[in-house]
């Protein structure tokens, strides 16, 4: 999900930071493949690449449901793939969508496609409520506070909630079948919270790379950009040193016309640097650039919003190795390390610092979400990070969401809606983590019980594990995905075998 | 809770079945205490009625928990006795109020003053919004349906649980004990349905006369007059039999002004009968009262809406032996086992058919509940049942209560939210019923596994368990009290253990 990233930036840039999902399959060559199945033979079959065939459904749904004044509905999307399913011992995967298009979710999360056969699986991919073609109001959805009065997590969960109840009801073999959630991110929150509130509905959930611990004081503000830090750390000597040399060296040259002229030239720039407010969203861009190359560093190369090599930010960090150089050599090696991000395929004329993410995610919604009960606090202290000093000021941040979107934030409400670090009594949730995730900070990465476990993947950015399977996998996260798998199998079993119990 | 009796009948008239709540205690005489503390020594004390000293406290609660747009708050009223309460070692019990005034429910609920010196327990008494003072748009709150759109069970266990993280926020000692949701009735449900929800605020529930799945399809919609029913069978030969006449009887006369007159004459109406409408209003009116006393057919003298004597169905059913009368000396009849319920103190000049119950009772609150989450079907076939045979009709209910409050009832909701009859994944709930208590037909009535148990009390009327103790309290109520305690000891005993292990 995008971090909200807003400390002293201006509201219109208050959520740009990327959330990146799993990206395309990727072809694998015969030698890994044969490797691959040798290992992994439970997790892999012949194909290469998976074709992802789905057909698109529209479930009406109440706007509210947690009020009756109001009995307006709208329409949800969902795509369901059952080239896989099995009326007989099957199951259900169910993805909690989350802020963005779910055709691009749905294509993105090869994990699932995957494991369907194994598990007699069909997908359900679910849009979330005001994302997508899923909007309560049509175009009017984001027009005011009153309009975007349901888009919340609970509203989301009971959207899932009905649907699968209408599944169940309605596709001929699928109600006495089990429903596993699983989502990445804010999905993978999701995922987790929806195990949590309906665990009548799910036998459980695969949260992927889900910080559902980063509110309130759960965790300190600044562990995301120290993670981001540490990527870049040991990707290369000197790297964050570099990067952490580059604000004072943008500061000094910003002093001046001469200077701005300079860094919009030098940075080649779409629109010209013109005053101090400008400087700061050039510095919050690329910082948000580091960000999203930290939840990207994939072991091979990747497509999103711009194609992308293999572990990026060893690529960045060659440009990356000398902080002791001369303000305009530093600033042009960041250019050069800005560049792998935004103009790996060489097919950008200028860089426009108001864009880093796919249009494929719901900028909007989730700025709101963020301003509601999404409350992430985020801090850098410039020692333990390479980042300018930012303390977290929720006082500002509540400001800048008022003028926002007329809503006031309520961080204390997730916490208590979902329990916090409390949650030992729930049962039958995988969290799982990349150490190399900045999210991972926020998530759970130590078992709380038995059956509420982490999964850490020592060599695994952004929920790597919700992507398809690739040669270049890290073993680890091989290993992540066959125990995840395990989990899920034992749940299914363990439905069947109570469902033969009761008759 | 009041039934939602809306069979045929005016929706002004919708909801006036009493749900009464346990009564004052009542003085125990020496020699019983001396009994009952040589057999149940562990909840008895040595006193014989309980001063209810309690302090009274406001919390500014979101009127929307589930929402941004308006940002509006209220007063929620609770109440704290702390007469018992340990900071070392202590619990929290915590009453789920329900459709009602906190204090009346406060002064009603015996067991928890009771057991609060054993428990080292603080008790504390949450009134339900929309009910009591806790008014959200005060004396607008009623006016319309977007002022009455924060009436949900989902709204008002949110305001528990905010208040408990107030309590254990601002009460020094508080925060590190266990807290134990507790109520009767529809405030039975709230309890069972908040450990469900919150299971990191409660470690679990007390749900007396909880009827969790008296929703669609869950139980067949004649129970709950069955047992009514059953209740006056057992009570005396022919007692049903001659209710079950009384109808026809009604009917008869009714046809001519003549017989109106005489009915209104002979019952003692306030307000004479002119037309169809009331002698319709009339019937439900006698149905509810039946009802009633079936609620509350306690083994003691209590003093409810008017006195009632120790087994008043027992008192009614002798003046109803004989159903072969003419109808005159019938209807005679049972004008006399009315004023059992109606006038024992012999202190009514003349009944009034628009009143069954206390007003200590929000039916203005709970009419809506009905009408749009709380929807419990209800039927009778004049064959299992001593009432005129009426079916289940949810257009005809949906109708009366978008003619009553501009709202359509959503009767598979609660079922979607709460799991139904699938709920077997929770834990540290007791469902209490009394097997003569009608809303046990609709209650959890045999364990579901170890932790979810269920306690039936088979000379039990509405909650008695929650009542306080009493010299007259059959075996049957102290052994259900004595195995509540026991169960909530151990999840006092686990919690402790469990805050050990972490540090």
């Amino acid at each position: 999900m995008p971090a909200s990233w807003a400390m002293g930036r201006p509201t219109a840039l208050l959520l740009l930071l990327a959330f990146l999902t799993p990206g395309a399959a990727i072809r694998v060559p015969p030698a890994m493949k044969a490797l691959s199945s040798l290992r992994w033979s439970t997790s892999f079959t012949s194909r290469g690449t998976v074709a992802k065939k789905y057909s698109i459904h529209y479930i009406q749904q109440k706007v509210n449901h947690f009020g009756f004044d109001a009995d307006k509905t709208f329409k949800q999307r969902y795509l369901i793939a059952d080239e896989h399913w099995k009326k007989n011992g099957g199951s259900i995967l169910f993805y909690t969508g989350n802020e963005g298009d779910i055709t691009w979710f749905c294509n993105n999360t090869g994990f699932m496609w995957d494991v369907a056969a194994q598990l007699k699986a069909m997908l359900v991919f679910a849009e979330h409520r005001y994302y997508g073609e899923s909007l309560p109001f049509g175009n009017k959805s984001f027009t005011d506070s009153r309009h975007l009065d349901f888009l919340t997590s609970e509203q989301a969960l009971a959207d899932f909630a009905v649907l699968i109840k209408h599944l169940k009801k309605t596709i001929p073999g699928a109600k006495n079948q089990p429903v596993i959630a699983i989502g990445g991110s804010y999905g993978g929150m999701l995922a987790a919270w929806f195990r949590m509130k309906y665990s009548h509905i799910v036998v459980g959930a695969l949260a992927a790379s889900a910080p559902i611990w980063h509110f309130g004081n759960l965790v300190p503000c600044g562990v995301f950009m120290e993670i981001v830090t540490k990527d870049f750390k040991r990707s290369g000597p000197n790297c964050s040193e570099t990067i952490r040399s580059s604000w004072d060296a943008i500061n000094r040259f910003a002093r001046t016309g001469a200077g701005l002229r300079w860094l919009s030239e030098n940075l080649d720039l779409c629109t010209a640097l013109t005053n101090t407010q400008d400087v700061q969203n050039l510095k919050a861009w690329i910082s948000e650039t580091w960000i999203n190359l930290a939840m990207v560093d994939y072991p091979y190369e990747s497509d999103f919003l711009q194609p992308l090599p293999a572990w990026p930010i060893k690529v960045v960090c060659q440009y990356l190795k000398n902080p002791s150089v001369s303000d305009a050599q530093l600033l042009q090696n960041i250019f050069q390390a800005l560049n792998v991000y935004y103009n790996y395929s060489g097919q950008a004329s200028c860089l426009n610092i108001s864009e880093t993410t796919t249009s494929s995610l719901g900028t909007q919604g989730w700025s709101y979400q963020a301003c509601t009960e999404m409350v992430m606090p985020f801090c850098t202290n410039g020692i333990d990070d390479m980042f300018e000093p930012h303390s977290w000021n929720l006082r500002e941040f509540s400001e800048d969401c008022f003028k926002q979107w007329g809503v006031r934030p309520r961080p204390a409400w997730i916490i208590t809606m979902y329990g916090g670090k409390n949650i030992s009594s729930h049962t039958n949730i995988i969290f799982s983590n990349g150490e190399l995730d900045p999210w991972s900070g926020g998530g759970v990465t130590k078992d709380i019980t038995d059956t509420l476990v982490a999964i850490t993947i020592p060599e695994g950015a952004h929920h790597l594990d919700l992507r398809a399977r690739n040669a270049f996998d890290p073993t680890t996260v091989l290993l992540a995905r066959s125990l995840e798998v395990r989990h899920m199998k034992q749940w299914i079993r363990d439905f069947y075998a109570n469902q033969r119990k009761k008759h």
